[in-house]
């Protein structure tokens, strides 16, 4: 059979409107950016990956690009090798001078994700299997998102107000998880913290446990907190929390705080690719790593993380930055698959307009906080040629080329700083 | 597409000459045990496994077929917890009976084992790609095997001798590896040890050295050693040694070893499955695991243990047990798929009788050291039908039901005992 080989890629950096979210390094800019892979086999066939729209990924995008022409779809466990070596020319530059920066594993892997990602699709849609059955079968019918509540202003300086309106005070953090339970059923409820006093936010948590006492509840100061702040919050929102996420910046500090709390600590910070988990399981810093197959190196890399986490009894969640469809539809396949998914996945989704994408996702729709897992070839997902020139237009006609929270926050604010940790 | 579902498993007991190979427990019984699984579809397509022939693990493939009749051929991530299911019951009347054997993590990779095998041979087949291809791809175009050299008798009481003869001392182990490397061109040589004094075992592999100067060595007495002693010959024989393979039983005593010496310490013995490995890991006791799929789970489970290896820096070889060409060929594929292969593979290939299998092995020669990676559909053997029921029927004829390789020397030697550590 072997005559599917990669022929050309196409990558198409996209942009999409966001809301005014804040976080610990300032605030979400108005337009979100992605980029679109496609990946053209011989056979005449299309595989899709979603990944970062950042200047510098897009560059390193087009040199792995080159490097997978003329590979099979199904050489998902060479990608790292053959786009390792691609961009090692750029590594060694990057060492050279000292203005560069190295390729980390999670840069690394940010790359072999749409290529991965593209080659399950292919595959998929060769054999006519769904990307989850590929990666080993499903292990539920649904997969559980989280609500993902952010502190916001009600609009971007000089533009109309979102329908989600303000969020700075805890009732309207818990009015803003009312209309997001109403509108997608979510069972979980995640504050994106580390904007507001720590006492602040623990207020905010405490208010949406008085309104929601049935559901699970967590915290992502991103790193905001000292290792003093953070045992003393971990403590005080333990009885309510099901985990507390990156309270504090690196693994030694995750770890003090981990000995001094019994609330499970989650990461998307201090453990992101490979190298780092060695140092975290040594000092039982981490209790549940968030994977993200956008950089832990694509669907197989995530398996394979999966599964080392259930070997040393690391809970596995998942992580989100803003997304489209086609990265929803691999969370979902993703979900599916690892058979130690422990806790409802994080996403994005509701702070997108429901028609910015380039996908059909009427399938992919949020019910009951889940998205049932579907049978269509592949990750079931097709790419709509218009609304994918008309997204790459909004690229073109925003000025942004790589995601800068803190420089629009400053622009905004001349008197923020950016400080971690900052309280 | 969703049309290849498991219809029925046949599970044919098989056995095999096997010469009077010493090791630390005994000796090899003269006929040798296998079990081959054919896993059929309702689209009449059939998937092959080979594993262990014992009784005990006859009766609990049996129970594990019936729980996968229904499945797809690509549920192998689903395997263990569907046949762990399904042995559940054996496990609490195990733990209710106190003569019963509780399941452990190796016994149940060892009954999903032979499954993994087949569907990933089913799905190989259904969509016309190798095995190696449907685990990622291939990172290498021939797979590299080691001499297995053993001490032996000449002949199994009251049979002819085998082409082999005795070997009992260092120069008829340099006189086996001579005609072993002639036939096959094997680049490197494992020495099965624990069978005479650590000294004189030692000065066997020194031997080797001298005969064979360029070729890496190991040698494995089973852990018959004690820790002073591994330590002492560790030291002795660090020169030469690319690895040295269970010196000392158990995790503790490889890890005060690991502590004294430079030579990397490998293990089939003390790092058997998932759970081992924290506990490993933390005391630094092994530098190299040998993966097998016959007990790690399969081929699946086999790729995550190696992408774990990867992640800690543990090296990657391979275990082997008496096996026929099914597992053969699974090894080469698994071998070709796994890139950290660091080591060539143990077989005992060479000890079987060519005509003694279940499968033309023709493509599966051993030249140069290493089999060629080849592109056939699934695992790329056929069965014989033939060829199968001649073995069941020698399986029918023997008396051996469990291998049991200190009981048959016993038998021989009355005074034999089984120590451990011994020396
Ligand atoms: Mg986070
Ligand atoms: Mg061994």
């Amino acid at each position: 059979m072997r005559s599917h080989t990669v022929e050309r890629v196409e990558i198409t950096p996209v942009a999409f409107a966001d809301p005014p979210l804040l976080n610990s390094v300032g605030v979400h800019e108005p337009c979100a950016l992605r980029a679109v892979v496609q990946v053209h086999t011989s056979s005449g066939l299309v595989g899709l990956g979603e990944t970062y729209g950042d200047a510098a990924h897009l560059s390193m995008l087009e040199r792995a690009a080159e490097a997978v022409v003329g590979a099979s779809p199904y050489d998902v466990g060479r990608l790292w090798a053959v786009i390792g070596d691609a961009l090692a020319g750029r590594n060694a530059a990057a060492h050279a001078d000292p203005t560069g920066t190295a390729l980390t594993g999670k840069m690394l892997g940010s790359v072999v994700a749409p290529f991965d990602s593209a080659f399950y699709d292919l595959q998929g849609k060769i054999i006519g299997e769904p990307v989850w059955a590929l990666l080993g079968g499903k292990h539920r019918d649904t997969v559980d998102f989280s609500a993902y509540l952010f502190y916001k202003w009600a609009a971007h300086p000089g533009a109309e107000p979102d329908a989600w309106g303000a969020a700075l005070k805890p009732d309207e953090i818990v009015a803003q998880a009312r209309r997001m339970v109403e509108m997608y059923g979510f069972r979980s409820l995640k504050l994106k913290g580390g904007v507001f006093p720590p006492d602040d936010e623990a207020a905010a948590v405490e208010a949406l446990h008085a309104a929601f006492p049935d559901h699970p509840l967590r915290i992502d100061p991103n790193g905001a907190w000292t290792v003093e702040t953070g045992t003393r919050i971990a403590r005080r929102l333990g009885p309510v929390l099901e985990y507390l996420e990156d309270p504090v910046p690196g693994t030694g500090a995750m770890a003090q705080v981990a000995a001094q709390t019994s609330v499970p600590l989650a990461t998307n910070m201090c453990v992101v690719e490979n190298g780092h988990i060695p140092e975290a399981i040594r000092q039982a810093a981490v209790q549940i790593i968030l994977a993200d197959q956008h950089y832990w190196g694509g669907f197989l890399a995530s398996m394979h993380l999966a599964s080392l986490c259930r070997v040393f009894g690391i809970g596995v969640s998942m992580h989100s930055n803003s997304h489209l469809g086609i990265s929803l539809a691999g969370m979902v396949h993703l979900g599916a698959a690892v058979q130690n998914i422990d806790y409802a996945l994080d996403t994005h989704w509701p702070w997108k307009r429901e028609d910015d994408d380039v996908v059909d996702t009427a399938h992919l729709t949020i019910r009951g906080g889940a998205i049932a897992v579907c049978d269509r070839p592949g990750l079931g997902v097709e790419l709509d040629a218009d609304r994918l020139a008309r997204m790459h237009e909004t690229y073109l006609a925003t000025e942004i080329r790589t995601r800068d929270d803190t420089g629009y926050m400053r622009r905004l604010r001349p008197d923020y700083e950016y400080i971690c940790p900052r309280w």
